[in-house]
């Protein structure tokens, strides 16, 4: 159904950028491609709630599902914007693709750089406004629908709120606090990427607002879980299933838990000047992630990880929850959990 | 009565960055200063419109005013983005202010450079979100908000639209045809400079529809009219009115209806290669301006902004237009352009 609410979204919105001009449809198409690679986890949520709380207008909970997958690619449009990024989930994202059409036209790399970035701030913002749009096709009362427009706008309020303190601390070389460090990635990631998406759908479905209040606050502590799972990931997953080279976060010198911890302890001295480094070898990455483990760095990430997953849950114990949503969600995280131990 | 609303919008969203951190305060601090530079033309239109129609609301009125010049704040700081541009109004603007700052805290011109687009893209983003967040206070039916919002979206759409096609102007050397300049200055510019806040000033106002119709026609054409008008002024205008070097718009080659036309006579040979030309001093400047005049561009062009300016104004003789309406309407206009035939 969210996949519908999608096709039909952008179908109407091409349909429209054509009726503008040509080149507007080729900004929407590449909207439309980069959207399409999503994982959909924000809609699943809101679809998940919505059911499992008793909600029976799916086409309405479809068109909140489909914002909530906008506003993530308006996000990450931008972020990779601001990233200097050409590229996404392994193909080139909407700068690349400009980039790339401006160089195969024999501009040079500057311009080819500089019409893609214009083509990545301008996606992002027909994302941004589209997000708002959809909540609009949504049929409920006007005090529910206000209160669906609210979450959006203090999602978007958090998120880049994280993101201007995430490039503040990529700006100094001193490794951040864990409690910045897990509340930076609170505000950018999981307000959008959980608590917003499953208050919504509960919201939708006039859900009491004991279990709105239970939700949210299972959504805040699953996202502090899955964001330092997704850390750990990053340094000891394997390549195949998360998509990203295993030592990109290394290079990059990522401000994680992980490395938070590491950097408290003696041992962080000998693979300080690594972490971070341009000219990281596979070699040098295996040597770092055998000194995080000997440090203790990934046993505590992944301790803190299972910390916050069992807040999480401890969460959804309360009154009017039903047990079939409590146990979906349980499953849902303690996989990304169990993931972890295994590595 | 819409810079207490602007100024409470900002004093709330201030309050509730700097309870997520210290360093997000700053960026909104650099928004309201963005947005405290701008001249309120749409603001002004929207509350004359609502003034004169009947309206009666002015507290909500001046939020929908407001969210008019969030959208302006919101597309400036991202067109700045997109052009480049540090400076605005003749002082830094948001990037332009992020990069200093970069600067005195020592950071390589590059990484200032980055630090600025980063948090333009992010003000813009947070701009742009404001602009919905301020509709949502208007106390209006049900069936106005949905139109108010539609409007609010149809003019983004329409804006990054004409941003899209003006870019890809830039990036060819031919001169665009006349049609396509005025159009994409009409989508790019003043859909939400002129229409959107009238057309959205009468529905809050609860205007008939015919007079939605005809001020939505007026500000059409007269849009068109001051773009021309805005790009006579910005080669033949006063530096010290316009706040723009009298050459800036020559040097940069940017399309307008007087080089359109210029580009069709037998006299262009003499001045294509200064026009866009980087080196440009001011006695090329002069010379061009010269040529524009001597191969009756100048003129055409004046003459261009008061046909539309006069098809603006037919529009407001439509039945159920207050005559204070259309006459204030008229008046604004028609100075515009009778300070064209001074210059």
């Amino acid at each position: 159904m969210v996949e519908d609410s999608l096709q039909r979204f952008f179908a109407d919105a091409k349909l429209r950028a054509v009726a503008v001009n040509a080149t507007y449809l080729g900004l929407w198409e590449a909207l439309e491609r980069a959207t399409a690679g999503g994982k959909r986890s924000r809609p699943r949520l809101v679809m998940l709630a919505y059911r499992q709380l008793g909600g029976t207008d799916f086409s309405s909970a479809a068109e909140l599902a489909a914002s909530y997958e906008l506003l993530h690619s308006a996000l990450l449009i931008h972020d990779d914007v601001i990233d200097r990024d050409f590229v996404r989930r392994g193909i080139p994202n909407v700068s690349g693709h400009y980039r790339s059409r401006a160089l195969r036209a024999g501009e040079p790399p500057a311009a080819a750089d500089h019409a893609g970035v214009s083509a990545g701030v301008l996606a992002g913002d027909l994302a941004l406004s589209s997000a708002y749009r959809l909540l609009r096709s949504i049929e409920a009362p006007a005090s529910v629908r206000q209160r669906l427009n609210d979450i959006l706008d203090d999602a978007i309020f958090s998120s880049v709120g994280g993101e201007v303190l995430d490039i503040e601390f990529s700006r100094t070389p001193d490794m951040p606090s864990l409690e910045d460090i897990t509340r930076t990635a609170h505000q950018k990631t999981s307000v959008y990427s959980f608590e917003a998406p499953l208050q919504a759908g509960a919201i939708l479905a006039a859900a009491p607002e004991p279990v709105v209040t239970a939700l949210t606050a299972f959504g805040r502590y699953a996202g502090i879980a899955y964001q330092i799972a997704d850390d750990v990931l990053g340094v000891f997953g394997n390549e195949s299933r998360t998509g990203k080279t295993s030592w990109g976060d290394l290079r990059e010198g990522k401000r994680t838990a992980l490395l938070s911890y590491a950097a408290t302890r003696p041992e962080w001295t000998r693979i300080a000047t690594l972490v971070g480094s341009q000219d990281m070898t596979a070699a040098d990455a295996e040597y770092v992630r055998s000194v995080l483990v000997s440090c203790g760095a990934k046993n505590y990430a992944i301790t803190l990880a299972t910390e916050n997953a069992l807040l999480a849950v401890m969460h959804l114990e309360s009154d009017g929850v039903p047990d079939a949503l409590r146990r979906t969600l349980e499953r849902m995280l303690f996989s990304v959990i169990s993931d972890l131990s295994s590595r």
